[in-house]
């Protein structure tokens, strides 16, 4: 029976852009294992109440639901330790786990600046004001003040990522010869981009593009037959 | 037979303040290796010419002699493998290189635009002209100015550590319940700044104190043990 995932999409279903949910996807494809994605908004909480919470991504595999793509990641090693593993050791998660925060505290600031204001216009019609009152808060200024100065951000963005180019300059993935959790984990930042934004947020010549374009190959091409506004 | 470290240091021969030094200091600790450290200086460049290059750490175990602090690690864990390793797979060191990429760009410049001045203060005589002449062609300017903005920049330093910090409130060490060779890399930048600048980096409030703190303790306050001008 097939692992369910509750994926977020914009108002077009094809349209998934959640980082977190395609950290799910890639690893899941890892895994090998039969995947049906359920189209879900920001707004269908009734429909994923069933797991006392209100985000996704979420996991039903059969009678466990599990949600957070960490917590999902180790699940899912745990549970089917035969098939190839997304950690391959504890010390190999703690370190992947600095990769984690390091993603959320500086890739994720900085692309949501690039995307905020095209990601917005492709919500469905029903989330935007949930989108507009839950993220306003938080930026603490309106979405269009959010995202006016992206242009001059972009530079500092792509300069943040240089840990990422000099790692990946010695080795063909994050974890080595393989891609790791580590890899979904990075790569989930540059599929929001790619799937919400006209914009490319790198350079065509940065060494990125081709590890990036490594990871849109995987798995039949799992991630590249998604939708993109941009490369 | 003990391994040799050719360990760099200050006027004071016991001011080891190198911080890839520290990493194999606590490399060959966590392997249980004896060791001896020899004071070497910027300038003492023949007494490392048998490794036909001119900087330390350089380690000599028996007729094999190693440069270069990852090649160090490498080596100890393939010559030693009954010995606590200091990566346990290979996705784990490659998910290290990221942590080692991250700390030589975001920490190391972080930490030697507030320690440069103290440190130079600190340089045996001998070493002055090199350092000023080898060092200012990088920074593009004098030392004195490189190192007078210093207190502006302090705050930015340590905002950029929040990945570190995120990571640390989850898990003991870098490598998880036990060090691994990121926490040396990581920890050769405090300990630099410990023991060349009376000015601590870290706020005392800091919750990476406390992991600071764990790694002086570690193999009978070792790195505790070397004479400290900061916390």
């Amino acid at each position: 029976m097939a692992i369910k995932l509750y994926d977020l999409a914009g108002a077009d279903p094809e349209a998934r852009f959640s980082p977190n949910c395609w950290r799910v996807r890639m690893a899941l494809a890892h895994k090998g294992l039969d995947t049906e994605t359920i189209c879900w908004r920001f707004t269908d909480k009734d429909m994923i109440a069933f797991s006392n919470q209100g985000k996704t991504p979420v996991i039903v595999d059969g009678d466990k639901t599990v949600v957070d793509s960490w917590a999902i990641a180790e699940y899912l090693d745990e549970a089917y330790p035969d098939r190839p593993m997304l950690f391959d050791s504890a010390q190999s998660k703690a370190h992947g786990f600095f990769i984690k925060t390091w993603t959320e505290r500086v890739m994720h600031p900085g692309v949501i600046k690039q995307i905020l204001l095209p990601l917005f216009d492709q919500l469905a019609e029903q989330d935007k004001a949930y989108f507009r009152e839950s993220r306003e808060p938080m930026f603490k200024c309106t979405l269009e003040e959010f995202g006016a100065d992206a242009e001059a951000a972009l530079p500092g963005f792509r300069a943040a990522l240089q840990p990422l180019r000099m790692t990946l300059a010695e080795q063909a993935f994050l974890g080595g010869d393989a891609p790791s959790f580590a890899d979904y984990i990075v790569f989930g930042a540059f599929q929001w981009a790619r799937v919400s934004a006209s914009r490319d947020l790198l350079e065509p010549t940065d060494k990125l593009v081709s590890w990036r374009q490594s990871m849109l190959d995987l798995y039949d091409g799992l991630a590249a037959s998604t939708p993109a506004r941009a490369a």
